[in-house]
C-alpha cells in the first residue's frame, strides 16, 4: 500500500463497504460512451449519468451510507443536515425509508419550491438563518440540544466513501480511463472517486472542477486566503469553505485542479439537452465545462465525467438555453433605428428574412431613447443557422441605410 | 392464431425476426418506472426511453430493419427517403453504417440545422418541394428515374416490424402491463407496437394518441373526411396521410384513439425535464400528455408508455419552459399603470417583493398606450411559488392604488 493512502482519511476497503452496504437502495447509474460528444472533443468520453438518482444528485450515495453507519440509538434519535440543495433531498429520502427521524435546516431565503420537495420526504424543515454559515450554525446547535447526528454534506469518512462508489463502478465498467473530471465543491464526490480511482488504477489522471467565480479547494491548497463569491450557475459547487478531510484527500490523489468559466458552464448545459437529451443541473455540467475548455489536454485520451446532478430551476434551463443560442450567433436582438412612418417596419421585416433571419419577437421603443421624437428604435429578435447568417442580416439592414445596433443580451 | 392475426399486415413472427435482425446496431433503450410520475398520475407508469436513441428517436429500428431487408442489388443501387425529421436522421445513419448510399429528399423550408445533420451522416441530401407532398412526390419519381428503393417512413412491412420490437423490449421486462399508450403519426409505431402486444397479450389495452390538431388516423377510421391542420409543437406525428398498411393494423388493433393539446403536451415536455430530467420532443411527450388529460382511465393501472423522440429546437425548448411556468402561475407578465413620476417603480418593486414575488424583467412602454402622455404604463415579469402567491402579489398593488391587467402570455 503506497503512503499516501495510509495518511488519508478513507481507503478503498470504506468504499467498498460503503458499496455493499448501499447496494439496491441507491441507482447503479448509466455509465456509456457519448459518441457524438467525443467527436466534438476528439476524446473518448465516458458520461456517468448521477442526475438519474431519485433526487437527481449523487448525494443519496454519502447520506445513505452515514445513516446506515448509525447505531440503533442514533437512529431512534434522528439526525440533522443543513443544506438547501441536492444533500437535504438525499438525506431526507433515505431517511424516511429507514424511518429515521430527519431534521433539514434551509436558509429563510430558500425556494419554497425546495422547501416543500424536501418536505414531501417526510423531513421536519426549519428556516433559519440569512445565509449558509447562520443556517450551519443553528443546525450545530439544535444537533447538540436535541441530541441528533448531524450529517456533514462532505467532510465525514461515510459521507465521502458514499461518494467514492461511483468510481467502483466507472472503472468497474471501464477500467481504462485515462483521466476523471470531476467537480469539487466541498470536496466530498472527488475525496471519494479520487481515492477509489487511484487505489484501482494508480495511473489514472484526476482533475478535479470548481468554477472560476468559487475557486475556494484551489486556494486551500495553495494556501492563498479564500476569496469567492459572485451568482453562479452552479450554486452546487459554490463552497466557500472546503472540508478538512477532504482537503487532504485532494491534496494526496488530485493531480489538479481546473476551473471552468459560467459561459462554458452554459454551454455544457445546452450541449447535454442536444444531443445527450439529458438534463444536468451547473454543477453537473462543470467536469464537460472544463473539457471544452481545454480540449488539447484531453486529446486522444479516455476521459470519464461524472454529470453529478440535474436540479436546475425550469426558468433557470430555459434562460440558460436562450442565452446559448445568443452566444453561439443564433439568436441576436438588433436595435435598428428608423424613421417613423408608415411602411418602415414592414420594410425591416423584409430585408431580415430575405438575408434568412427569421423574426422572433419585434417590441418598439422610444422611453429612454435620446433620439428626435420623430425617430423610432425598433428592438428585433431574430434566429439564424450561424454567426455568418446574423452578419449578412446586420449588412443587408446597414447597406439598405439603417442603423442597426447588436445588443449584448436576449 | 386469432382470425385478426391473419389479416392484418404483419404478424409477432415479422416482428421477433426483427428483433433478431437489428439486434446490436439499435439502443435497447431503458424502460423503468416513474415513482414520481406514478404518484402524481396514481398509475403505475412505465417509460419506455427512445429519445435515448442514437438520433434520438424510435425510427432508427424500422428504418435499420428495411435496410437490412435489402438485396444485395438493392443495396448497391441505393435508398430514398422523403423527411425533413427523425426519420431521415435514422435512414441516413444505418444506410451510411451499412454503407448503401442514401438521399434523403426534405422540402426546401427545412431548417438548416436539420440539412446538416442529416448530411453529417453521409448521405446525400435534396431540398425540393414546397411542402411535404411536394417533397415526396419529388422522391417517387426520382426513386423510379435512379433505381432506388423508396424506404417510407411508416407504410411498410418491415418498417412496421421494425418498430413492434419495442413491445417485445416492453413486454419482455414488464409482461404484465395492462396498457399501452403510443402516439400515432401515421402508424408505424403503434402498428408495429399493437402487433407484437395483442399477439403477447391479448388483454392488453392499446390506446393511441394523436395531436388534437391532427387527428388524421382517427378520421380515417371513423370514415371521416380527414381535416387536420395548425401548428403543432408535436410535428413528428402531424401526419395528414394515414398509412393504408397501418390504417388496417390500427382498426384491428387498436382499442381506442385520444387526441391531446397543445398546452396538455407542453405540460408533458416540462415534467419529463422536471422530473425525469429528459428532453423530449412534442411527439415524445404525447403518450404522457394523453395519461395527464384523463388520470382516471388509468387509475391503479400499469401503463406503459413511448418516449418516442428526443429532437426539439432549443429555442422551442426554452419557450415550452417558460410557459409552463405561466400556466402554472409560477410567472406572471403584469401591466400595471402608475403616474409618471420619481419613485413609482421603487415603490411598485417594493410590494411586490413585499407579497413574495421575484421582479425578473421590468419594461417602461408607452407608445401603444391610449393614456394621457403623463400616465405610464410598466410591465413586470414577475416569479412567484404558485397561482395563489401571485393572486397575492396582484391583491397587494391593488390595494396600494395601482391598475393591474395580467398579461395572457409571458
Amino acid at each position: 500500500m503506497p503512503a499516501d493512502a495510509v495518511r488519508t482519511p478513507i481507503t478503498l476497503d470504506d468504499i467498498r463497504a460503503a458499496a455493499d452496504a448501499i447496494k439496491g437502495a441507491v441507482v447503479q447509474t448509466r455509465q456509456r460512451p457519448s459518441c457524438t460528444l467525443s467527436e466534438i472533443l476528439g476524446c473518448d468520453l465516458i458520461l456517468k449519468f448521477e442526475n438519474r438518482q431519485f433526487t437527481a444528485s449523487f448525494k443519496e450515495r454519502g447520506a445513505l451510507n452515514k445513516l446506515l453507519s448509525l447505531s440503533a440509538a442514533e437512529r431512534k434519535a434522528g439526525v440533522i443536515a443543513m443544506s438547501a440543495g441536492n444533500h437535504a433531498q438525499g438525506v431526507a429520502y433515505h431517511a424516511s425509508r429507514l424511518a429515521i427521524p430527519a431534521t433539514i435546516v434551509m436558509p429563510r431565503a430558500t425556494p419554497n419550491v425546495k422547501v416543500q420537495f424536501t418536505k414531501t420526504h417526510g423531513a421536519r424543515v426549519l428556516l433559519e438563518g440569512d445565509s449558509l454559515s447562520e443556517a450551519a450554525a443553528f443546525a450545530h446547535n439544535l444537533a447538540e440540544r436535541e441530541d441528533l447526528v448531524f450529517v456533514h454534506p462532505y467532510d465525514d469518512r461515510h459521507v465521502i466513501a458514499g461518494q467514492g462508489t461511483i468510481a467502483l463502478e466507472l472503472l468497474g465498467a471501464w477500467p481504462e480511463l485515462d483521466c476523471l473530471v470531476v467537480p469539487i465543491g466541498g470536496g466530498g464526490l472527488i475525496g471519494g472517486i479520487a481515492t477509489a480511482a487511484k487505489a484501482l488504477r494508480p495511473e489514472i489522471e484526476v482533475i478535479g472542477v470548481q468554477t472560476a467565480l468559487y475557486p475556494a479547494m484551489k486556494q486551500a491548497l495553495a494556501g492563498e486566503e479564500i476569496r469567492v463569491g459572485g451568482a453562479t450557475i452552479a450554486e452546487g459547487i459554490a463552497v466557500k469553505q472546503p472540508g478538512q478531510l477532504t482537503r487532504q484527500i485532494v491534496r494526496a490523489h488530485v493531480d489538479d485542479i481546473v476551473l471552468a468559466e459560467e459561459q462554458m458552464i452554459e454551454r455544457a448545459i445546452a450541449l447535454l439537452v442536444n444531443v445527450e437529451k439529458t438534463v444536468v443541473e451547473g454543477a453537473g455540467a462543470a467536469g464537460l465545462a472544463a473539457i471544452l475548455s481545454d480540449p488539447e489536454r484531453f486529446r486522444g485520451r479516455r476521459v470519464g465525467t461524472v454529470l453529478c446532478g440535474g436540479n436546475i430551476d425550469q426558468r433557470l434551463l430555459a434562460s440558460v438555453l436562450l442565452r446559448d443560442l445568443v452566444s453561439q450567433g443564433r439568436l441576436a436582438r438588433l436595435r435598428i433605428r428608423l424613421g417613423d412612418k408608415a411602411g418602415e417596419l414592414a420594410r425591416v421585416a423584409g430585408l431580415i428574412g430575405d438575408a434568412g433571419g427569421n423574426i422572433v419577437d419585434v417590441a418598439h421603443q422610444r422611453v429612454f431613447s435620446h433620439l428626435p421624437a420623430k425617430d423610432a428604435l425598433i428592438e428585433v429578435a431574430v434566429e439564424t443557422r450561424d454567426d455568418a447568417q446574423l452578419a449578412a442580416v446586420i449588412e443587408r439592414l446597414a447597406a439598405a441605410g439603417y442603423t442597426v445596433t447588436r445588443l449584448a443580451d436576449d
